[in-house]
């Protein structure tokens, strides 16, 4: 810090460019529809976004009215059996989808393996399997399941088979298995190019989204997109554990099977016919019964969104990220601190990546600070910006709260070093 | 019905009959721990169960204090990382599982699918999966998309390929998978003599409790079980759609995978290892991250589960399904009702289903009359007496009403014809 005699002055000066920054904020109005603890500065939401202040009401309608009253009948009289249709609809615009391309249903990664298992039965002449080396993790081992399952099919790496996943797209490849926006450091991939590069050497595309759905527009049709698949517990603020969605392109729906042939994906679901007979349309992606009262918390979210100039949203989300960058490298720099996610605020996602050695103890005395981000291991401090409800204010105070943990040396103490699980 | 002449009297008796049973029935009291709303004769549990009037708070409470205020803190301070598993031994006495054999996670459907290539995965060189032709349609389909991802395994089905399983097990076969309870019939499969039988020819057996637990003692570890599924909705109340479980014999554990390897399988998920390490254990059953809100739904059922004596729920479902059958028959025999489900009680689930050519719209002016059973097509009317809420008055009431709208013919109007979806 240029001004590291007279720290004060250094952040009064951040403190009221924040504030103008928040008075002129066109969505400044959102953080009001979110429960947000007094004092707390959330920055954590690319984990868990906070609840809509609506969902309470929501989930209690849901369990009083609709489970304990209605009972059975609620699968007609409150609609129950369309919600996965219905939620899908809501979310499409948010992922530039088409009604009837996204179905909201069970966990990203058991619609990661519908996916995969979709696009190979679509190239059952190619054997390859391309993913991210250090992808999301979960992306990863579930395509390690898939592979294992279908005789002859096998992963390619980035990272490991090749520095760049475009290199190892060939002739081969069945599908490409790719994170729209990186769960560490928030890079974004050109979904535009990189589909067009695999569709060129004839392979399909699955883009997670959970890091980038509901913080930025998502193009997926204008990108000629596949399949998706992604979460609504993030920056989508469904809840936790709320269930996750995947999308399929119209294009697609009449040839495409996945092997999780459950009774909901049945063209015909209270027939009992004896044998599967897919749904034509994108219900041929569900399977089991749904978790009702979890899918309903997702509803007052999706109404939130519907209010929101996604274009307003992103450019907020990248003059945030770039806020926190700058006062962090500013004020951290010389204690060690390192820019971990892209400079460039059009490659980066709604979330910050710092490099620290000693991440793990300073991310544990900032949430006994009240600034709650994440560790990823082993030397990332996490912090996401999800410009519905975080501030340019807050955003301040959290570099403020790094500076002084880091200029105090408090991250060292005993407290904060042990390891516990985290999320 | 002998009294045709007289049926006020035969009723009257049956009443008072009923009236007796209900007073001297040890298990009375529980009815009031849930939520059942006024003058409905609720014979539907065995598809969704009511809700326990502790869930209101319970679901409140995860939503508000641990989603809203806890925020992401809350998978450790909450302990929702642990649920599936404490809520699994908290389930295993239901089953007679032992701890750390059962896991709650995703759906039914879903969880089938990680038995049944668990089982293929434990016999490589059996290429047979035997199960019912006739059995819980998702059962069937499910098992028809896991012989579709893996190449020369096939299906056989009783009832097509011959007309009892154990005929179709044989040196060929991987893994049986069947009904404990037939959905429809609520026919009891013995499970220790089937799952001797398979496993004399070197098979393993997948049972599916959704029909019976909940309803009636079982026994998964006295009968030598390999693997089980089943639902927490339908007779253990845990709410629409709450999650599953699957048991898995602890002499499995070491040796067994399955393909749906997602985070939350791993032996160190917050470890972002890059390759999947199955946890050891029961938790190498769970996948994605689950619906917490749901999931928590369930604790207030199990609460209740903990304080009754299965032996008595047993008794109790046997008597009143026997009540509501020698009712029926001699009532509405001579109007056309047949008996669908065993007679002899202890070949019998906690269900009576009824023939009847016109089942359809008797169903519709039943579920008029505030008495919910369901239809199973073509013929069968379906009525669940789940013995911790449902007593012998209101059993009787059921067959007085179904009498009673035979003997008018209702049902033969217009409003009672039309199909709609139903579950």
């Amino acid at each position: 810090m240029h001004t590291n005699s007279a720290p004060s002055a250094f952040w009064a000066k951040a403190r009221a460019r924040a504030a103008a920054l928040d008075a002129a904020d066109p969505l400044a109005a959102m953080r009001g529809l979110f429960h947000l603890p007094e004092g707390l500065i959330y920055l954590d939401g690319n984990s868990l976004g906070p609840a809509p202040k609506a969902v309470i009401a929501e989930v209690e309608a849901a369990t009083r009215d609709e489970w304990a009253e209605g009972l059975i009948r609620s699968w007609n009289t409150a609609g129950w059996f369309d919600l996965p249709v219905i939620y899908g609809d809501r979310l499409a615009p948010l992922i530039g989808a088409d009604p009837g391309e996204v179905v909201v249903c069970d966990t990203v990664s058991v619609n990661i393996a519908k996916a995969l298992h979709a696009a190979l039965n679509l190239r059952p002449d190619r054997p390859v399997i391309v993913t991210e080396g250090a992808g999301f993790h979960t992306d990863r081992y579930i395509a390690e399941g898939v592979a294992a399952t279908r005789p002859g099919v096998r992963l390619v790496l980035e990272g490991r088979d090749a520095p760049g996943i475009e290199e190892l797209i060939g002739a081969e490849t069945a599908v490409v298995l790719v994170n729209h926006v990186d769960d560490r450091t928030g890079a974004i991939r050109d979904m535009g190019a990189l589909t067009a590069a695999a569709h060129a050497a004839g392979a399909l595309v699955i883009w997670d989204l959970c890091h980038s759905v509901g913080a930025m527009p998502v193009e997926l049709n204008a990108a000629g997109a596949d399949l998706a698949v992604g979460c609504t517990y993030k920056y989508l603020n469904g809840g936790p554990g709320a269930p996750a969605f995947v999308f399929c392109a119209g294009r697609h729906l009449a040839d495409i099977s996945q092997p999780l042939s459950g009774w909901w994906g049945h063209a015909a679901p209270f027939a009992f016919e004896p044998g599967y007979r897919a749904d034509p349309g994108i219900r041929k992606f569900l399977c089991g019964t749904q978790p009702i009262l979890s899918l309903r918390a997702l509803s007052p979210a999706l109404d939130i969104f519907e209010r929101v100039d996604m274009g307003q949203l992103r450019a907020k989300s990248m003059a945030l990220t770039a806020l926190f960058i700058e006062l962090a490298e500013t004020a951290c720099g010389p204690l060690g601190i390192t820019l971990a996610s892209p400079r460039e605020a059009g490659r980066r996602g709604s979330q910050v990546a710092l490099g620290f050695g000693h991440a793990y103890p300073v991310m544990q005395a900032l949430i006994a600070a009240d600034v709650i981000g994440d560790f990823r291991a082993p030397d990332i401090l996490r912090f996401g910006f999800a410009p519905l409800y975080i501030g340019f204010g807050e955003t301040c105070r959290a570099a403020e709260t790094l500076h002084r943990i880091l200029a105090t040396g408090r991250w060292r103490e005993e407290r904060f070093q042990a390891r516990h699980a985290v999320t």
